[in-house]
């Protein structure tokens, strides 16, 4: 197997450093180190991190103006007027060979903190309004973009039992529950997504726990290079009409729903 | 039909009030004042929501303890030592008949400054870790809870066309990206949930196209009494096994995922 020395950036997000993802966060710097990668980690609530998309992330914008999430954001992205700490982790993510993102399952999503940390560096011309429209081409998105070539995954915890997240579980598939992330946030700026790593009913775990929880971790980051990313199908590559974005009949004919952008053998 | 003046409590997450949220959001307000309804609004970008959970959203904390987030919201909300502004969101939903969450579609899920807003308002002891775990209960959630009784809705705006959002749309279906909302966030506390309205293309609206959108979104408000809630299976009414939490083999029988949770006549 080949070993090169990878950039890997994790994004942490967890408020108190001595808790269960305090320690896998530790024990994952560790192991990629170990390995030879180089870490770099936004621990989000250490730096501070500023959750709420506003004005004040573009410094040069009209004093009075309407704001345009969207516009202001390109328009601070193409002038290099963004603020410095979205600048800061986007030179990050164009550094990193791989990503992760680390975070409790909180409200069946990622913490508001994580959250605003992607729609503030998720800017327009970085991580979306990228690409050209056409016939056959729908912006560089799904599988394209500023990103591609590059590997994410998720590391969750969540307090609940796994069988309250599988197929028939109350919750839902944690598969479906983390679609939108998945292929929402990472695929669509190009990303290889791999499986996320799920941790479960993280309140009882011991001593004997932590331990099993590492080897299971370490394996996957062990495996970050080598494992196969979710074959999400890729916008522009055929199986979708253009402009509707639908899944062409002859493709998972009869079948609705996340799965099918998914591409099964 | 019957006319009774209700309390709507309506959550608003735009950081623009001169965009088409902010334009709906003055738009719903008016329709339900006329309708002889009280609005009272949580305007998060305007009330400079803190959108972070974090160690400070419990005033009377030991310096230095180990924070868990869960522990320290059970404590502080048993003991009425929660941060004021946490108290007083508390208290405009137990005021509420009805509570609309209204926001734009950022990243396939709410604005991370809302997300806040449930993550620290939904406190251990209010919105979940509520009621007894026994053979045949497990917790009072997923449709009981402290906020069971009362109605609540989504009104979201997307960038993308209706098609990019159906059953076969490469965002995936949009009720399946609002599940975890719908059914994980509100249907969780208690909240009979109605379907969520749902406005696409919003940078492409016109006049006409925001006459219409009104028109629309006038008639939920009109029928947010009678409208029939969405029929998500409750957790302790016989359906689910427990404590495993998964739907009983006779129920949707062979089928798996979101949908499998509402109840189909």
């Amino acid at each position: 197997m080949e070993h090169r020395a990878m950039n890997v950036l994790l994004v942490y997000a967890h408020p108190e450093s001595r808790s269960l993802n305090g320690s896998l966060k530790d024990f994952a710097i560790q192991r990629l180190e170990r390995a030879g990668h180089t870490v770099r980690v936004s621990d989000l609530y250490a730096m501070n991190w500023k959750a709420t998309l506003d004005a004040d992330d573009n410094t040069a914008r009209q004093p009075g103006a309407r704001f345009d999430p969207s516009m202001d954001s390109r328009q601070a992205f193409e002038n290099g007027t963004q603020s410095t700490d979205i600048a800061r982790e986007q030179d990050k993510l164009r550094w990193a060979d791989g990503v992760i993102l680390q975070f409790p399952l909180w409200w069946f999503s990622m913490p508001a903190i994580l959250k605003g940390w992607i729609e503030r560096v998720y800017a327009y011309g970085f991580a979306y309004g990228v690409g050209e429209h056409s016939d056959t081409h729908w912006g560089d998105r799904y599988g394209e973009g500023m990103l591609a070539g590059k590997r994410a995954m998720l590391v969750v915890t969540a307090g609940g039992w796994a069988s309250h997240y599988e197929p028939r579980g109350i919750n839902g598939p944690i598969d479906d529950i983390l679609f939108p992330i998945q292929h929402g946030i990472l695929f669509y700026p190009g990303f290889d997504v791999l499986p996320s790593h799920v941790i479960y009913r993280t309140s009882r775990i011991d001593e004997a726990g932590f331990s099993k929880a590492c080897d299971a971790l370490g394996q996957r980051l062990d495996d970050l290079w080598t494992a196969d990313p979710v074959p999400f199908r890729r916008q522009n590559a055929g199986d979708y009409l253009i402009p509707e974005l639908t899944l062409k009949p002859g493709l998972a004919p009869g079948r609705s729903g996340f799965d099918i952008h998914v591409e099964r053998d």
